[in-house]
């Protein structure tokens, strides 16, 4: 592998980039005409347009991308997240055309991509569901049998779905048919497939997933987990691993049921396997994203791997240069997502220019983005501008250390989500790791932001702190995992 | 302890902030006119201006630096590395004033500022050292015995010494008296005292240090090594962590040694122990370095410890919260000075205003600074701008991810070493960890930094990269510990 075309842009082309550059492979970014003077096009050794700014005709061009490739003489393409990274029609496309696809197979991603072919094939691993129906909902009487056996609340879910859209919670019998109705129509003009299925609604519940490797050998290790249920509309905004509220057991389990999911599927690659898990620390298998996820810093910077390295050199062929014996979690990472979107107005999303732009330095500090100083905000894309991440001995230090990075950032010129980052890492249900993905809609009003003052918030979360180290204390007979770090800290 | 004066200026008082502020300690800068603008002063809760320019009339000024403190409320000092960090003086003052100084008491500091204090305090602990007087040289006879049994040639060092101040090479007896006559009379004008002693002069040495942190309760621990060879006229240029010629044994002997010299001089907080490490992997205690060092982070991340939290915690009276038992090495580290000198021109220190100054990014980079764009560098001060430190799984990566940071950096309007790194990193003496602080003088001429083509650089780095894997598989019998990682890689 001599040449990369990287099929994406902003933050994740330019994170791409970099670790090709330190295997010695060149790189080719592919651009839309709105971004010709990013900073991921000025990294790129060569650097080719393909089409007006909306996606569809540029970043989601598959002819083009390909064709950029033959041009430049890039033997493999990385798609990034988003776009075309879940495509089985891409993999597929770029395998033909004689291209490495650094990625699963299109098999995979097909099967991952429709939720209840991955439902079938986890089931036959025996990987805990949640209980609905396996098949797309026939009629209103299969329905309602379903919801017998589940009671309510129940999900309405879109098969073909993701991000939230078709997605219905149907609270009581009469709501039935005219949600179900609601959601296939949703899902049609989403997904061009009116395909549905239900689940038990789970209250309370943590989104947390587990990254998963495995190569073309048929080896497979699991990365340890990332939680990610601090979340806004199926958005997620906060990131971290490991988990505060898993114990090693519960983990091991999760894990091993991921690497099942992998099997199913023939994977290879970087894989995420994504689970709900209940009050009680149930797990219940979702879905499998083909891909490299925007937060998988979390977990490069709690096992040193580069999971772009590693996507790599899966993809060339080798095999997996550890097993799961030797991998360890150390430490813990956090990250906010810098979202142009205004936390203060409904997290509206804002556009303008970049007049100041200066990031956080210093020990434990990981920004990746994709502007500079000066640069507008272009509105054809995702909001997100950047990830600040930080990494501590254990998870007090990680949240201390994001905290005085938020502080140091300067963004003027558009509204951030860093206020909505500052608020929620002070609050007592983040501090004490006790949150579930309700946590935004049960404790944040964009009253939240006008904090009376920093020195109120501070004795606020000093408290919260103590109170949690108490806790911590005196439930020390049965230990919770809290701080996986390599020794105990005095905090 | 609540609030800290940093009674220091650039990216080290920018480091100890940023450290304080994630402890919730408020911070206080000191600094002289020419500093007004500089990053540290923004960026600390208060600021007080000390004096004119030259460090005699501000950062060197005992009485208005306790002045600050008493004026600001500050109950703690920390003096960062250089200007008052070793003087035995200045600690008192501190204490003296009812003021905490984070650092070791002024009799251990005053101890070992003394080379021949520190050796006989060493010795009792049967610490190797370099064969030589052990008391002021009182005589040429004197001096002609001690040849009698080292041999030739000799090192003749200045006591006070430092830096290379008052140290003179003798080659044969003709030149003994003359060099003792001149090395005396730079030692009385370098450091107002004339005593010398003699060494035996270590050929291909390499400069390799021991970090160290004890507690005010009498633990100890060793954080490994850092390999400090590569040098110009004993100023460090670039650093590593671990270094790729000790064995694990050898490792935990310089440890249990530098441990010693601690226990030696009832020493507490972070501290440095430098050895000579001669071809045969025999080491010599060299001297201790009483404050924390430049080059810190490289410890800091192979052992995850934030090492200014550690000297404050140790200051405040805290015990260790780990034991050697905890540690381990995690990966490794690779630190470039970043100094506005021309490495064309014989590393002349160059001034001017950082027209462009923008900051590598990504995963396994960190940049330690005290400057913005639009900055002029001031001549009152040391030339180092910054730090630049990657971290990797293992040597080689830390080194591609170095090299990759380094063709990021962009600096314009003022010449630095940033070229001398790269020229440096690609050396096949460094790739294979073969080198000693004769590593300058023996390979770089200004015309290495005329390099013929990157594509040509690249190749015969592959090269040294490929010819060192081939002799590290054919002496995998006896392991040499190049890859302390925790688990093998393919390159």
């Amino acid at each position: 592998m001599k040449k990369i075309l990287v099929a994406n842009r902003g933050e994740i082309a330019l994170r791409i980039m970099r670790s090709a550059r330190e295997m010695g492979i060149a790189t080719v970014a592919v651009f839309s005409e709105a971004d010709r003077t990013m900073p991921f096009v000025q990294y790129a050794d060569e650097a080719i347009c393909i089409g007006p700014a909306p996606s569809s005709q540029s970043y989601l061009q598959i002819d083009k991308i390909i064709a950029a490739a033959k041009q430049s003489g890039a033997d493999a393409i990385h798609p990034g997240y988003g776009f075309l990274s879940e495509n089985a029609r891409f993999a597929e496309a770029v395998t033909t055309a004689g291209i490495t696809f650094i990625g699963p197979s299109a098999y995979a991603i097909e099967m991952m991509g429709s939720k209840l072919a991955a439902k079938q094939a986890a089931q036959k691993f025996g990987v805990p569901m949640v209980p609905g129906t396996e098949t797309p909902l026939r009629s209103l009487e299969e329905a309602q049998e379903v919801v017998q056996k589940t009671g309510f609340p129940i999900l309405i879910k879109a098969s073909a779905g993701g991000g939230g859209k078709g997605m219905r919670v149907v609270n009581a019998a009469p709501e039935l048919e005219e949600q179900i109705r609601l959601a296939k129509s949703e899902a049609m003009s989403a997904f061009g497939d009116d395909a549905v299925f239900i689940e038990k609604y789970v209250g309370a519940p943590r989104h947390i997933e587990i990254q998963i490797l495995g190569d073309q050998h048929g080896n497979y290790v699991y990365l340890f987990e990332r939680e990610c249920s601090i979340q806004r509309r199926h958005q997620k905004l906060i990131e971290e691993a490991p988990s505060s509220c898993l114990t090693p057991d519960i983990r091991s389990a999760m894990g091993k049921c991921a690497l099942d999911v992998a099997r199913a599927c023939n994977y290879y690659g970087a894989g995420t396997v994504e689970f709900l898990v209940d009050e009680h620390l149930q797990f219940y298998f979702l879905e499998m994203n083909t891909r490299l996820q925007v937060e998988h810093p979390v977990t490069e910077l709690i096992t040193g791997l580069d999971l772009v390295k590693e996507q790599i050199r899966v993809a060339r062929g080798e095999k997996l240069a550890f097993s799961q014996e030797d991998l360890t979690i150390n430490g813990h990472a956090i990250e906010l997502r810098i979202c142009a979107e205004d936390p203060a107005s409904n997290f509206l999303p804002d556009t303008g220019t970049l007049e100041t732009y200066v990031r956080p330095q210093g020990y434990g500090i990981r920004v990746d983005d994709g502007y500079e100083a000066g640069m507008d905000i272009p509105i054809y894309y995702d909001p997100m501008i950047a990830k600040l991440i930080a990494w501590g001995t254990d998870r007090e230090e990680a949240r201390e250390r994001l905290l005085r990075a938020i502080a140091e950032y300067q963004v003027k010129g558009i509204q951030t989500t860093l206020p909505f980052g500052s608020w929620a890492l002070q609050q007592p249900a983040f501090i004490n790791g006790q949150f579930d993905t309700n946590f935004i809609g049960k404790y944040f009003t964009p009253q939240s932001l006008e904090s009376p003052s920093p020195d109120a918030a501070r004795a606020a979360a000093l408290l919260a702190v103590q109170v949690w180290q108490e806790e911590q204390r005196k439930a020390s007979q049965q230990p919770v995992n809290m701080t996986p770090g390599r020794w105990k800290t005095r905090r």
